[in-house]
């Protein structure tokens, strides 16, 4: 990717991942200012020939670009809301996390002050920053993400998501879940095996494979969603219910928990009662697509 | 593979999956003789050359090699345990979905009558046996396994696990827990980003793509946990419950189920509660391990 790296930066939060972005800036050979509430935060960085600015507002004032990655949006409007000036005319990309709702409030507040503004979301850890590994989601105007992309593309895998500033945010916990549900049925699956003297490192190219199997059919899957209807083609929820019910007895037998599965039986069921037993598993859409009662 | 297509093999119970089976030893070229209580059901195999036995015993004499698939394995006692002597000296694989304790039970009362027995579970849907996509699991001892494999590749992708009979049922539900765990993940992500005009197709691949990422850590995870150590190299628990907490924060906000989330979110709590908050993930094991008192 063409970096131009003569374009000058500015990020603003210095916790870990805002220095690692920093880094990667100056890595990248761009002029880059930095700013942090307390101010030492910057030296490392300014070592490494990163300018730090006395306040936030010169901070915004150095570079056409400023990218914000802070505690929350609540330090992100009391941080730069301090000279509402030197947001005229400068582009914003804010990858504080946050929800949606304040993804879109921080886009109309940073619009009346003038600035070009993209919410974005950062998958990946510190040390991954300016690798491909580090997957980077920006939403909001195409035509504000496009104009920095280059620059941006310093950071890592900088991916645009669309129009809607709320989109950055959706994804990011949307992609968490799937992580974390991955992540736990492997634990379930690990935790089943190793009663059976199996061990973690034995089980997990199982898993793996799995995973990767069933990733493969959400694209067709998809398509029932899409299209409201949900035949049977592969298996019916009345079906999978009676599986789901052998991974609990299993699950009770060996003594492991029992947590994971009994939710999923519960959804399923809940399908079921709604009238969704001779229907195809993404049927659940319905159940994923309510407010829980708990 | 090399079939040796001239091994008769007998398959015992027609349900779907028995059909398929039986459908695809003869696709194979294999003599294949069939039984089911109610005879009916072999009447259209029988017209594709297998050959309908009068009996249970009459079946298992036939072939040196001996499939069941039937509904429970109450049904495997009742309907192998008519005539003990024609156990003496076969092999069976008995496919019946049941748990560990089950299979392990079943390979010491075949025992008891001279069959060489082994587990299997069949991670497939009836149409696709007798092709690479239909996985199917065996466990017990190798050498019975290795005397039957090249009869048994005419059913799909044969995997031999270990010497325990219960392995292949553990596998099983394990696995079936991963897909739905991925499947229900997708539908939560996919419910989220539908509140923001997102169609299923277009969220899916993205779905896919962290689902197949995430995979790839599990083998490095595992090494933890055999290890029994949890640095936290790439991030800790207590960092990851933060963005967990923004996961059903963002659910409630945009009007799906909290259910998902939330138990993500009460494990790991459960694991910091314990202590572990400055551990990586993989130490939730300890939380899966243990019977869950709901």
């Amino acid at each position: 990717m063409n970096h131009k790296s003569d374009t000058p930066v500015t990020v603003i939060g210095l916790g870990l991942m805002g220095q690692a972005l920093a880094g990667a800036f100056l890595r990248g050979g761009h002029p880059t200012t930095v700013w942090n509430r307390t101010a030492s935060k910057a030296d490392k960085l300014a070592a490494e020939g990163a300018r730090p600015a006395p306040t936030a507002a010169d901070a915004l004032r150095a570079s056409p670009l400023t990218i914000v990655c802070v505690t929350d949006y609540r330090a992100v409007h009391e941080l730069l809301g301090a000279d509402d000036a030197a947001l005229d005319g400068t582009t914003l990309i804010n990858l504080t996390s946050g929800t949606s709702a304040q993804a879109r409030e921080a886009a109309r507040w940073a619009g009346r002050r003038g600035a070009r503004y993209l919410d974005g979301a950062i998958m990946a850890v510190p040390p991954a920053i300016g690798t491909d590994e580090a997957v980077i989601l920006h939403s909001g105007p195409q035509a504000d993400f496009e104009a920095h992309r280059s620059t941006l593309g310093a950071l890592g895998a900088v991916t645009y998501l669309g129009a809607d500033h709320g989109l950055a945010s959706l994804y990011d916990v949307a992609g968490l879940a799937m992580m974390w549900s991955v992540l736990n049925a492997w634990l379930q699956g690990t935790a089943m095996l190793r009663t059976a003297g199996v061990d973690a490192a034995t089980y997990a190219p199982f898993a793996q494979r799995i995973a990767a199997g069933v990733a493969e059919w959400l694209p067709g899957y998809a398509e029932q969603i899409d299209s409201g209807s949900f035949p049977a083609e592969v298996s019916a929820l009345e079906t999978d219910v009676r599986a789901m019910a052998h991974l609990i007895e299993e699950s009770e037998a060996v003594g492991v928990s029992a947590e994971l599965p009994k939710m999923i039986k519960a959804m399923a069921d809940r399908s079921i009662a709604a009238g969704h037993g001779g229907e195809q598993y993404p049927v659940l859409i319905e159940e994923f697509g309510r407010p829980s009662t708990g």
